[in-house]
């Protein structure tokens, strides 16, 4: 724990594996990091597979390497047979910054957890806050529920897209409007860029405002070059500005620690319906509901009735 | 409810709107369908946008009307502000079908509920069965958990794939693999088919078998013209036959209710997270985990242990 705070890589990993074990041990470490969390700027980064999530991501690492910031990254995947979380194309363009002691990289995989965004993942950016990170990056592959959660995590919600990757009712399919604060173009110098900004502002147009009063941007980025880097980082600055002095960064804060604390008490008890006996009533639920005798909300109710009055 | 029975349409329609919106009558009806219930053949289709779901699911549906069979579709979207659900074009594509008695076609939204598929999905499945649907198609958009979801809710999972939507790392990014019992490739007629069919093959090879002895095939499609849809009809047929023989349909559906009543007593649960009187215990364990005197941990632990010990 004191190893982690004062930027032990291992310290830090072995910590997350803790959390992504669910260790015993687990309860302890949270107590021990919770006076030292809450001040990391929280970065979510989000898009379809091929839009060039890794290499931004690797880019803004850069950038805030420079300022002189610690940084934190964690690339949540749906996890795959052959990787255990990351991917090996995603690991070559890291790299770069593998050697540096003041960026922390970790994959995390979602898969089987209960929602897209695995439950571990807000204790997994605790750790990395209290280990003094000024900046965490959350990386996460996505169509849908995962931008509507990673929205929850971030301070500031980066959506990339990149042309190519179909047209415009494609981009409204992908999900990711509504949850934004700042939508990237990547990949800008290839041809059908303005087809997708243009695309995207007419989206966006149509769309709702957020209700706190920011505009959602739209910014042209050639990651692999670092065209565009500082403008991101720029805009970055001014979302989290504005949230400052709108009084929404403590709003979101608030939001975020309340949804953690359902969580992890939905998860405590979901594994009560698992340590209930063999052979138990859930079982017996199951054959009635199979038989056509019972409907599966009257079952639920039998379960919940018996779960809270133990 | 003898309406939907008989094969109304509209019946039908007002049945799952009570489901989607949680309607106090949801309980009554959910015991009056519970005895109809279980028959019905369900089948799942996942993808990313573009390679054609909708397409193949209105091939599909034709297949099974010229067999027929009853068929419903539910169209499970990452829900748009623009459209509440399904998108323009898929309605365009599913016009052919639009008057046809045989067949009942219903979109849902997924957005803000918990897991990415909506809790609601598997009752709306129960309304389809008990209204006498020999087969239903549960399409999705889906990177990642989706996929996961429509495996606990189908007996057979159809995965689409298209050329020209990224390399062999983007196919195993999209997290497609494990979940599939078929692999179709789409527009099969284009550039770049043999080379996707190539590297799923590698990638399923290097897989882990599924764990009743199924080896997922591979199949070529040219949905829009309606090349290769027999032998897809076949091969679900084959995949069923051999779930049947295993046990192993059984022992899926089991697990798709026992999953069903966990979820519906999980959401039960966390309503009452959201009853409880404002000012109440919760925004005080936030305000202590805010200021770093109590880790989300005990703070579940203590919302636990008041909703369980009233």
């Amino acid at each position: 724990m004191d190893e982690a705070r004062s930027g032990s890589a291992r310290a830090v990993g072995r910590l997350i594996s803790l959390v992504e074990d669910a260790s015993p041990l687990l309860r302890e470490v949270a107590a021990a990091l919770a006076p030292h969390a809450g001040k990391a700027e929280v970065i979510g980064l989000t898009g379809a597979p091929g839009v060039g999530k890794s290499t931004c991501t690797a880019a803004l690492v850069s950038a805030f390497r420079s300022a002189g910031r610690r940084v934190g990254v964690l690339a949540v995947d749906p996890s795959s047979p052959f990787s255990g979380g990351a991917l090996l194309g995603d690991r070559v363009r890291m790299q770069d910054h593998a050697t540096d002691d003041g960026v922390f990289i970790r994959s995390m995989a979602t898969r089987g957890h209960l929602g897209g965004l695995s439950w571990a993942t807000p204790q997994a950016l605790r750790v990395l806050d209290a280990a003094g990170c000024d900046v965490i990056l959350v990386e996460t592959v996505g169509v849908g529920q995962s931008e509507v959660e990673i929205a929850g995590l971030a301070d500031t919600t980066v959506v990339l897209l990149a042309p190519g990757m179909g047209d415009a009712i494609q981009v409204a399919k992908a999900g990711v409007l509504e949850v934004g604060d700042l939508y990237v173009v990547n990949k800008a110098d290839r041809d059908g860029a303005e087809l997708v900004t243009r695309d995207l502002r007419h989206m966006l147009a149509l769309g709702t405002r957020s209700a706190d009063g920011w505009k959602p941007l739209i910014l042209k980025l050639v990651a692999s070059v670092g065209t565009g880097v500082p403008e991101l980082v720029s805009a970055i600055a001014a979302h989290r500005a504005h949230l400052s002095s709108s009084g929404e960064l403590d709003a979101r804060r608030r939001r975020r620690i309340h949804d953690e604390i359902e969580i992890l008490a939905l998860t405590a008890l979901r594994e009560r319906f698992g340590q209930l006996p063999a052979g138990h009533q859930v079982d017996a639920l199951v054959d009635r509901v199979l038989a056509g005798k019972l409907d599966p909300y009257a079952a639920a109710d039998e379960l919940v009735t018996e779960l809270t009055q133990p």
